[in-house]
């Protein structure tokens, strides 16, 4: 006769991996639909049809839960969990402005929009949660950056000082301030702007 | 006989002004001791020894609380409401890295640190909020960058077509993002190197 514990691990797995993607999946449509602060944990084991035992067994709070979310988007997406390959044609301000193009196609669509904007409003007063944001969301996307930007230098077309980390959050970052406590719209010539105006410097030729 | 009403009037007045300034400072002292998910109208009555009811009747949210106390510190403050103007001596960098400087310290203070935090966390996922924090915290702040800005271009010391708000984006929009998702402490290094970047450029020369 089979050992019934045996048995039973496979059924158990499948029913915690189908619970957990239940309610990740839960988190991001909450969000979307009410916003952060109509995100609980009592909402979220509504929708999943899980307890609320099961969400807090597995999560310390539900900006744990969107962060583990956020990073299946990741995950799920076409070109992987690794992003993409920074595009590398000759032309650097092109390919960066290309970059910062689908870094505003992000932060202001429906699929990753809502629930970034959730993460950082929760990250800025949560050190931990601002480390693993940092860490699994934001430093993929900073990388990327700095990948284009260090054969950039090493062809000579970027001052040998330039500090790349540095650059890079003058992109991502004010780009992330104005998205955060603006309330224009961003736009892909805003993208644009910041990458000729970073490149070229402000002061007069 | 005098008329009640009208000898009533002036100390309901101090009343209610006495009660208005227990409120904005038990909002200041609560967020530095316990975070802003610490502060509650309920928490907020109990400090200020007024009834909740007084809360709702002057302010739609505990975030609208705190934006008041934060315009209040700006208004207390030795160089009074308007922002203090510009230093404007010869050197543009050096007058934009005392000015960034000047941020980095009000960013990681006591005084102004921990309530910013907690507004920009709050905005960041409340447009009436965002555009209160804009308006009256963070459009005097952009306003000082800007007009130093201006008086350089004038002097033809920044390219002509440099978009001032922009810049000061680039210098107060990435320092916010590293104070918000960031886990190294703001220094005043920090502050030097993004003037420095931003004047000049990354390109090569």
């Amino acid at each position: 006769m089979a050992d019934p514990t045996s048995r039973g691990f496979p059924d158990a797995t499948r029913r915690n991996e189908r619970a957990r993607r239940a309610i990740l999946a839960a988190a991001l449509s909450l969000v979307d639909e009410t916003g952060y602060p109509g995100l609980s944990i009592e909402a979220l084991a509504g929708r999943a049809g899980v307890g609320k035992q099961t969400i807090y067994r597995w999560w310390p709070s539900k900006a744990a839960v969107l962060l583990d979310a956020c990073q299946g988007l990741d995950e799920a997406h076409p070109d992987g969990p690794e992003p993409s390959p920074a595009p590398d044609t000759a032309d650097l301000a092109a390919d960066l402005k290309r970059m910062l193009r689908a870094t505003v196609d992000e932060l202001t669509g429906e699929r990753y929009g809502p629930p970034l904007r959730a993460l950082a409003a929760a990250a800025a007063c949560d050190p931990v949660l601002a480390a693993g944001l940092t860490d699994r969301l934001l430093a993929p996307r900073h990388a990327r950056f700095e990948r284009r930007l260090r054969t950039a230098r090493a062809a000579g077309e970027l001052a040998a000082d330039a500090d790349l980390p540095l650059v890079t959050e003058l992109l991502l970052g004010s780009l992330a301030y104005r998205w955060l406590m603006g309330r224009s719209v961003l736009g892909h010539a805003d993208a644009d702007a910041l990458v000729d105006h970073v490149l070229r410097g402000v002061s007069a030729p």
